[in-house]
């Protein structure tokens, strides 16, 4: 086989990792937690429907494989909950190497071209990085509130801490930050959430 | 909240079903089925990382979003192991009504996009539909393959099943085709495919 094919092969095969890397997040109508792999899946269909909330124009096709490749790095640096504000630090580190890794696998113009779109995911700076980003956290509030606060009892989530790890979302889509400002409020009426 | 987003999310939660489709290919370093929703997230990446091997050049962000819809249908429609010919035919007319159910949750002018990209993806004729359907075949043969045809022995797959059902690669990718032989030939060689 040709080497390059051989680098891409391995690889995709590489990636079934993720499928097995669990976020805090439970399904909405599962018993089970969340995996990387399909909630990357989800937040991708997720942008294509939600695009026209979008602050600005984006481009939605680099969203979305801003989005399909933004976890890979979970594959070796593990997720990270996200109130569990120690680590976020370390996990960062850790992000890093794995990407150097697991993107160095490809032949170098592939592993250039997927370390650059994930950079730009978690700079945070272009329109496209920032919808991206408000994807990511509205789906894991969607289904926290309709789990009846699952998880967020479990890890004894305070309101304040939401909004202030939500509160991007809002640099990606007003109109959604607006929708999850209304989730929480009722997340705490219901005692989901303390105050 | 406005109609119109209603039906966004409305949609957006419905689709958390498809992680609890499951096929029947094994995770190749997990001792479990895989689910729809993980196996779309795979492809996509697959296809941005092995367009260089279509036959045709290809829109890539055309078919990543057909790849990232195409098996919503089996939300309601459930899947069909891709050997059992006689669920076949009934199968395309349970997903029929599923896509117009399911897409039909959203405002019209989105059903009808997702509607039609579905449709092209099923149709099979431009060739981001083909190398899309090869990106479909050929993740679930990697898969048989390196779990030493775990999935092939069990369902007592003979090497000309996967040859017909395989083949369609070929319209996709001619050089994938090639590859996917060369695995399917060891397949036999180690006993997993019977002759």
């Amino acid at each position: 086989m040709d080497p390059r094919m051989d680098r891409q092969i391995d690889f995709i095969i590489e990636l079934e990792g993720l499928k097995s890397v669990l976020r805090r997040s439970y399904l909405i109508n599962g018993d089970r937690l969340e995996n990387s792999a399909e909630h990357s899946w989800h937040i991708c269909v997720m942008a294509m429907v939600l695009m026209e909330h979008a602050n600005q124009p984006i481009d939605l096709n680099k969203t979305i494989r801003m989005l399909l490749i933004h976890d890979i790095v979970e594959i070796e640096a593990g997720d990270t909950y996200c109130y569990d504000d120690g680590n976020m630090v370390e996990q960062h580190q850790r992000e890093r190497i794995a990407a150097d890794n697991l993107f160095g696998m490809l032949p170098e113009d592939q592993a250039r071209q997927l370390m650059a779109l994930w950079e730009e995911f978690e700079e945070a700076q272009t329109p496209e990085a920032r919808f991206a980003g408000a994807m990511d956290r509205f789906m894991p509030l969607l289904q926290s509130y309709f789990t009846d606060g699952k998880a967020w009892v479990e890890n004894e989530i305070h309101k304040d801490q939401v909004i202030e790890r939500n509160e991007p979302i809002s640099d990606g889509s007003e109109t959604l930050w607006e929708y999850s400002l209304s989730l929480i409020e009722e997340g705490v009426n219901r005692g989901w959430l303390s105050q």
